[in-house]
C-alpha cells in the first residue's frame, strides 16, 4: 500500500467525483474528512444467489442495515453516485471467501462477476456532521482516529442463511449533551438513527471499551458517557458468521463517497 | 359473498385479534373502522422465485411500497400480528395468474404453497387518524366511502421483472389545511409519508377525478384542494403490468389488521 500525504483542507473541499477519481487512480486513504457534506456509504457485494437473503436482512434490521441503494445483478453503477465505477472508485476493498477475509485490494476489476448485486448501507459519518452542527463534540474526529466498533450480545433478526450479531459504534458524549445527541441522530433513520443504548457497555456484552473489535480505541473525556449506535459493519459480521462462498465489501473506513448531500437523510 | 350487518362501534372497539377471528370465521367486510388505533397493512404473496424482485421493488420505491414486514418462504405468520394465520385472517383475498385477477376468495388455504413469500406494506388508513387528530377532515370517511385511487403517468423505479405506474390515493383537503396535512403525514414515512403532489391532477395524468381506477369517487367540498399520496395498491398495478405466473394479494380495502399501534409509525 502506498502512503500518500493528503492535505486535509484539499480533501474536504474535493467534490465527490474528484475524490472518487483520486481513489480510482490508486490513492488508498480512509474517506473520513473527504468531500464534506456528502454522504458516504458502506458497501456489500454478493452473488445473486445470496442477494434475497441480504436484502431481507436489511429489511428486517433497518437500524444497523439501512439500505440506501441496491443494484441490478452485474451493474457497476449506482444512482447514489452517477459516473462512479463500483469496481474501482472506493479506495480499498475487502474480499471474502467462505466468511474469511482473504484480500484487501484497491480495486476489484479482476474479481468482477456478472451475478454480483451491490448493497449500499448508510454510514454514521453522515450524522457526525449533524452532531458537530448541534454542538456535540465527536471525540474520534478530535483525536484523528477511526470510530470504535464492537460486536454485541444482541442478535440481528436472521434472514434465510444470514445471521449475526448487532455491531455498534461508540462515541463518548458529554453527559449534558446526550439528549441532544439522541434527538439529532433520531432524525436521521437512514444513517442508523437514534442510539441503540446509552451508558452501560456491559449490558451490550462489551467487556472493555479500550479494546474495540473494529476501528480504533477512542479516549473519553471527564464527564463523557458512552453512547452506542447501530453500525454498518453489522453486515460484515453477518458475512463472517454466515460464510457465503464469495463476497466483496468496502474496507472499514474506506467508503463510497456519494453525490448525495448529507441533508437528504435529515428529517425535518 | 355474505352481507352481514356489523355495528360500527363494536367494530371500532374490537381488538385486532378479535377482528381477525371474525374474518377467519367468514365475515367479509372492509376493514376500515375496525380495531381503531391499530395499523392495517396491504399484502402481496409471491413465489420465492419472484421475491427478490418484489423486495427490490419495495426498496427502490419506499413511498408507494413501504415494507413493514417480509416473511420467510412458506411462513403463514408475521411479526406484525402474532397468532394470525395469513391464509385465513384477512376478510377477502385476490388471486392473480399471469397478471389477471382470477378470484376473490375469503381464504387461500387451498391455494397455499410452501414457496410463497408474503410482503406487508404500510397503508394510508394509518395516517387518516393522524389527520383527524390534527383537525384535517377526511372526506372519504365522512362520506362512508373507500378512498379514491388513480394510476398516474409516473413510473416506479423498476426492479428485475417488476415495473409499473405509481398509484396514488386522493383526499380533498380544505386549502387552509394543506400545510398541516403535509406536515402530519410527512412524519409517517412508513405509511406513505408526505403527499407526492398537491393541486393539479392533470400533471399526474389524471383526466377525471370523478372516475377513480380503484376505490370510490369522493366528493370535494367548496374550498377543497385535491392532495395525492403514494398508495399501497401500486404493487397490484405492478403485478398487472409485469404478469408473474401466480400471486395473492388482499382485496383493496380488506386489509390485514395488525397488532401494531398506529403511533409506532409516527416520528416524533
Amino acid at each position: 500500500m502506498t502512503v500518500t500525504h493528503v492535505d486535509p483542507i484539499e480533501a474536504a473541499a474535493a467534490s465527490p467525483a474528484e475524490a472518487r477519481a483520486r481513489y480510482r487512480d490508486g490513492l488508498e486513504v480512509p474517506t473520513t474528512g473527504w468531500a464534506t457534506g456528502f454522504t458516504q456509504a458502506n458497501m456489500v457485494m454478493l452473488p445473486k444467489e445470496w442477494a434475497f437473503d441480504m436484502l431481507l436482512f436489511g429489511q428486517r434490521n433497518p437500524q444497523p442495515v439501512p439500505l440506501l441503494d441496491v443494484t441490478d445483478p452485474g451493474a457497476t453503477t449506482t444512482v447514489l453516485a452517477p459516473g462512479a465505477d463500483l469496481r474501482t472508485d472506493l479506495p480499498r476493498y475487502r474480499v471474502w471467501r467462505d466468511g474469511e477475509l482473504v484480500d484487501e485490494p484497491s480495486d476489484v476489476v479482476d474479481l468482477w462477476r456478472d451475478d454480483l448485486v451491490t448493497f449500499f448501507i448508510g454510514c454514521s459519518f453522515s450524522f457526525e456532521s449533524a452532531l458537530l452542527d448541534a454542538g456535540v463534540p465527536v471525540r474520534n474526529i478530535e483525536q484523528g482516529r477511526n470510530v470504535s466498533m464492537y460486536r454485541t450480545n444482541r442478535d440481528c433478526r436472521s434472514a434465510g442463511r444470514l445471521s449475526g450479531p448487532l455491531v455498534v459504534s461508540m462515541r463518548p458524549v458529554p453527559a449534558e449533551l446526550v439528549v441532544t445527541a439522541v434527538q439529532v441522530t433520531g432524525r436521521m433513520p437512514q444513517v442508523h438513527g437514534a442510539p441503540v443504548h446509552v451508558g452501560s457497555p456491559e449490558s451490550l456484552g462489551i467487556a472493555d471499551l479500550s479494546r474495540p473489535d473494529f476501528g480504533d480505541a477512542v479516549e473519553s473525556q471527564p464527564g463523557d458517557v458512552p453512547v452506542f449506535w447501530a453500525c454498518g459493519v453489522t453486515p460484515q459480521a453477518a458475512l463472517m458468521a454466515s460464510r457465503p462462498p464469495f463476497a466483496i465489501t468496502h474496507a472499514p473506513g474506506y467508503m463510497l463517497v456519494t453525490d448525495v448531500p448529507d441533508a437528504t437523510y435529515r428529517l425535518p
